[in-house]
């Protein structure tokens, strides 16, 4: 499947349901699929951080995109984390997961190893150069713990290294920083800028990006690609009201005891609770070591469904 | 092999020869080896942060501790890395460096997920129960971004999660707090806490280290057995002297310009210069990402060897 | 002077002229003022981080606040900053800054001391209960290293602790979270919230905010003024193209040459340096121990101003 | 009182005892000073981290450093902290408490304002050319953000711009690397370079250290001194035996519960405990915002004095 380019639209980070013993329950990872694509959402992306990516083995890995390419066939593109410590590691993952079909890969900075942005840009174009499909850089600090620098994607983005950046750093500023210098070079035409946010997509749509790829979406597509729509028509009250109601169902994020518990057993928790009560997914169950929510919590969740009229 | 309770002496984390293409050089790495075991070492420790364990695919690691382990038989035990993101992927590593013929698995806390302590210690649980071997906790926020917590590090000591902790934080207070706590403790009997440090093993001998695990120890292992063997007979000023002459020798992972590269570039550049210039490896290439020393830098490395009565 | 509930508008963080030898230069200090008064806008903020009040002295601090509010009267409200490291010191210079006549204080997080969310509302709450005039919220996290929590301003919002947050913390999902917030409770009607973006201007207004606090808008007010009123009119897209222009602006940020000084020096050199070469101050010194941008770097600033139709 | 070079011995950082409405209480200030001079305490080091200097309004830490000096007269000499966030304001301390009688000034890296290292050489040396005084250099990254590096350490000690060295940074390797760069160094003769440190003490000590700042000597100055001794006869045996009842007895700096307080209400809430448990002080007051130990807590801080041999 040719990606488009730019990337745009609604790109879903997909979840990755396990059944109670923690394996990657495919059924629900198909009706999960299933439920984004009706909502009407432009590609999709496995393999990242709400995928919980850093959670699965190789071969639950490697299960999950032949799982999810085969279903979809061509009809959108799959795009594919390569999550991994450095780039001997990450090609690893590329090759696992364009044999199994993935459109792009998607490729933070190098982590654990502790790396100078001249490491960073190598790392990127020695993955690109061995990849058969295009390179999505995403740039996640809370994980990687570096940002990005706006000039090494630019540079990256400008001898076609990378076709994207998918920003989870939540600094518009920068973000905008990137879409100003794409925008401003000839050169960089094509190159996608997505925000991975859930809840400033109306901003980052208004300073010029090219597509989002919320973890919500999972929760509530028809949510985001209404967003969208509502962003590309310019239609900017309706944006903001629909931006807003979905950032009070971002709330449930928050459920998780922060005594008992870390912010992703929370988010990835509350977003699987919320696909099982809505009667995606047939069990909540998050990877290990992520503790599970309390049923008080889950009751929360479910709350915040009922008030966003999802349930 | 069985390990010894506490572990202690000198175990140093071996490093990985690379060939020009970035292959494991294994006539080197069994050169290396043989230049360990006969200096004195009580154990090896593969696939660490100083064995670019970051760097090397899941095929580079079997072949690491496969060969290491075939070589030296029953002489010595071999502890093996399992460094990955989170528990399910540490226990595929657990099962390969196992098979493998390690004697005990080093795990550090999650990392890329954001975690809580109640986390962490789960994390260390579940890899505990499903390892056929001993697990030893490395502390090594730099890489992680988490410190192991003195009261996580004695309750999974407590319990037999883990028998020995691996400290690389540099914080020689929080090491001295678990060595009292685990002396404090009858439960904590043949528990082992080992200093990641290559210039404060003086110190934290005499705060009651059961042994010491320096990178710096594969370029000079005389050295630093020398050095353990001053400390435990107590003979302080000559273990002075000897730890003053390492911290001068240390200075080569300062050798690499910081304009240029990244920490790990530059240290781990200087002991594979190092090694190569000693003649035990046969090529001082470090893996992707990093970034090789120039050849002012290695000119660089050769001074200090020299200073240091190594060269 | 009465300070308008809720603060709203384009309020500049006025820059602290200096003399050559490091003292305040009030003629140009008044200029300024003259300058961003004659742009049009509704409030000044003096003694904030722009105005270099970390490098003043206490009796600078006085003169300044003295100078500003005895030439602009009673014709717009004066905001000071009360910055200092914990409550006593602050509420010190609450008193300084009032007898001086500031309509209002800007008080961060307590820093140096490392404080709990508690303790930071506790710190507000007696400064607030201490202070003849309301208490405006900087948050600040790059400068105190601890950020504000949304339900910490939110509390002190609703018992009218504080009139207003200015947030300089450049995260728009906290921002959104704190003007969402305000909204849906009655209890805040009149509290202000103000962004210290020079950048997201736009979005900031877009997701709702009741005002704007750029550093750069020394530079520039009218540029301000008129992103601020095409922001109030709804007019995004003639917003969005003003915002890019004081986007390219702000560029001038980065003049400074990082392996020479740090981004301060960099950022409020480039701001005095247009200011001088603008002809609003005589000298464009920073205080000490900032770094002077060198000529090289002040032409740049001029090709800012060039380009952006300044000079 | 001339200051001696080095610096050594036992320097406590004298805590600042507060009335019940938190007015430095001079009567308890002086029966702490001679607690610690009957002790054999080598010098007084006020307005510290752990003096509340961070709290403490202008006019109160005048009033410390003049009560202290006139009691001790020329006894001992009596170093002040001159704390604040940059350059200026700085000086305006180093002008008050040297009129006070300072014989030495501490002064931290500049804070709040973001710093290169450039601008940190630029502060010590442009307040050493202002001062009467010597300067010490004072590492706390936990509370200025930035760690002084060592070669920065090493050249203003070389031309004299610092005494001394007085490192809170935790970081043994750091602190070894001054004092080696020291020794090593003819022009650096009479440098001291002290530690901060609480727990490791002998270690530090071992490594080189002239002399020790350590806050809970406040509490069992006693103890400090027997152990500075100890270490200075190199019967280090018995220094650790000693260090080890000392790091017992610091248990005591978390009491305070964690979800209630930070770090510095329950460190120097216990300090205050157990000097007015001790009866040295009248009051165990914190200044504000601090939040006090609960009647349980401090009944914790007497049986860490108790199980210490102190109560």
């Amino acid at each position: 499947m040719i990606l488009p380019a730019p990337l745009t639209g609604v790109i879903p980070p997909v979840c990755t349901p396990l059944t109670p013993d923690r394996e990657v329950d495919a059924p629900s990872l198909l009706r999960l699929v299933d439920h984004l694509v009706e909502a009407g959402v432009d590609a999709l992306f496995v393999l990242g951080s709400s995928s919980e990516a850093a959670f699965l083995t190789d071969g639950q890995r490697r299960l999950v995109v032949e799982t999810v390419v085969a279903h979809v066939g061509g009809q959108l593109p799959v795009l594919a984390g390569a999550i991994d410590m450095t780039t001997p590691r990450v090609l690893d993952h590329v090759r696992a997961v364009t044999a199994a079909g993935a459109a792009a890969v998607v490729v933070t900075a190098p982590f654990y190893a502790r790396t100078h942005p001249a490491e960073i840009a190598r790392h990127f174009r020695l993955v690109a150069a061995d990849s058969p499909v295009p390179v999505v850089a995403y740039d996640i600090p809370a994980a990687v713990h570096t940002k990005l620098p706006t000039d090494v994607v630019l540079e990256l983005a400008a001898d076609r290294t990378i076709c994207a950046l998918k920003d989870s750093s939540g600094d518009l500023a920068a973000f905008r920083s990137v879409v100003s210098g794409a925008r401003a070079r000839p050169s960089l035409t094509g190159f996608g800028v997505l925000t991975g946010s859930e809840v400033v997509v109306d901003a980052a749509m208004a300073v010029g990006a090219d597509g989002v790829v919320p973890g919500l979406a999972n929760v509530d597509p028809h949510g985001y690609v209404r967003l969208h729509d509502l962003c590309r028509a310019a239609d900017r009250d309706a944006a903001r009201a629909e931006q807003e109601r979905l950032c009070a169902l971002f709330g449930m994020v928050g459920v998780g005891d922060p005594t008992r518990m870390g912010p992703s057993s929370s988010a990835l928790g509350a977003f699987k609770a919320a696909l099982h009560l809505r009667g995606i997914i047939a069990c909540p169950a998050t990877a290990a070591p992520q503790i599970p929510l309390s049923e008080a919590e889950v009751e929360r969740v479910g709350k915040y469904l009922a008030a966003a009229g999802l349930l």
